[in-house]
């Protein structure tokens, strides 16, 4: 099933896609229950009843969790590929022992950074002018737990979505940590929409990103170095995970800094990223 | 003037300190303001009238902060000599460019890593064998902004607490990025209480630290390489802070891992931090 969060006529709602029809049927839930959670208020609830479908094109899409209880877990250089262009970068200010981490590197956004499919990423070329992105395969945490167990883990979620991780690559090497330059506003675009933990299948899965058309990521969610239950069982590690907790998975080779020289973001840009088995993330990239 | 979040009769109320009298008279507030927000509730609201003062003893202090609405920003290898300790401890992952930064290093906690003066830091033995203290001056955000310039950056405070930034050093190193080993469950004590920003004299009060009744971290605020400005400008930059926002400013040598052997936290340990003008904050150290 695939979930959306949209607004239609000033309301927020949370509703069931069906591509085919190219629709969108609201489930009957308190108006308020979406507001900043998202697709997230259908954990631990019966699935409610769904009203008269909406056509997608009169909705305006909301990020899946428009507002995370708490800061966008995200891992770093969790693709072969990308791990050695980024190491290559030269802002790789995390990382001296070499391209491979041998531990899942995770750091995070803020919630407030999140924006919807079609939202515009603002960039500050007075802030920064190194402006990158990367596509990402995202999971929904929906049953909490501290210590989660490999073999447990995917229990754990509730489904998964896109994030296109853009990243300030000059702050984020110069604040050696990440945070600064992965959460500058609108900098973790989500969705189009979610899509529950059945129906997405981990073992095979493009994941592709192009800029003005231009195919510049193109990859497997397969690929991945730490797949996604030795992330949970890592996060999960003295940490307790809670229903709701969004984890961005870590992007393939193609990132802006790969090329020599780097294709940087630039305003006017259009950014899509495409994971098969969940849609695509469209978004203009414009100055603040 | 100082203000605690506390619980009374099993309700959390907000409320003035005086510590003369070691006594909090309650703000009258609507009963379900503090809960989250904590001292927070105060900010952009006229300063309410209090009530008849309760003896400290009889109340349960809570984080004056209970719950951030995103991760406290944090601040690392912030003091030269901790700086120059924590290089050469074999765990900096993340700053091969020598000991002292040339920008913030900025990561963060997760809001449910907060604990209470007096609650336990509870460790776990399957999870880190090098767990650490760190007693930090804490920035409370009064009012938001971007951009923000050093030079008006303190009217932006509300005020300041203290922050035991309890890290586990070898998940902290493990995963180059510092999210996981900061974030441990309960690993972020807040308190006592909150002083407002009139109160705290930034250019001369000491930091210290005892484990144990023994003296291991002492220092002075005005030691900070970056300072409070200098840090809300830096996090600012294109990254919208809000009121309510906590930031941990970094901590001064006499870590555990600044001795040899290093000296890590162990069930049974008495944590102590004080900070001249804020208060102390307490916290024995439990197994999990």
């Amino acid at each position: 099933m695939k979930v959306a969060v949209f607004e239609w006529n000033g309301i927020r709602r949370v509703g069931q896609v069906d591509e085919a029809a190219q629709t969108v049927a609201p489930f009957d839930l308190p108006l308020d229950a979406a507001r900043e959670a998202g697709v997230t208020v259908l954990i631990d609830r019966p699935l409610p009843p769904t009203g008269t479908p909406i056509a997608l094109s009169d909705v305006t899409l909301c990020a899946p969790v428009p507002r995370p209880r708490r800061n966008v877990f995200c891992v770093g250089k969790n693709y072969h590929e990308h791990a050695q262009e980024f190491s290559s970068s030269g802002f790789d200010s995390s990382a001296a022992k070499g391209a491979v981490p041998e531990h899942p590197i995770v750091f995070s956004k803020t919630p407030e950074s999140v924006i919807a499919a079609g939202a515009p990423v603002k960039i500050d070329p007075s802030v920064s002018e190194a402006i990158d992105y990367e596509a990402e395969l995202t999971v929904i945490i929906g049953k909490g737990g501290r210590n989660i167990r490999a073999e447990d883990a995917l229990s754990h979620v509730w489904g998964y979505t896109i994030v296109n991780d853009v990243t300030a690559r000059d702050l984020q090497g110069q604040h050696s940590q990440w945070l600064i330059g992965k959460s500058q506003d609108s900098f973790c675009p989500m969705g189009p929409w979610a899509v529950t933990a059945d129906e997405m299948n981990l073992d095979d899965a493009a994941i592709r990103c192009w800029i003005n058309g231009e195919l510049r990521q193109d990859s497997n969610i397969k690929l991945l170095i730490f797949d996604v239950p030795t992330i949970i069982a890592a996060i999960s590690n003295g940490l307790t995970l809670m229903p709701g907790d969004v984890i961005a998975t870590g992007t393939p080779a193609g990132v802006g800094i790969g090329f020599n020289p780097p294709k940087y973001l630039k305003p006017g840009d259009k950014m899509s990223v495409e994971i098969k088995g969940i849609g695509r993330l469209d978004n203009p990239v414009e100055a603040f």
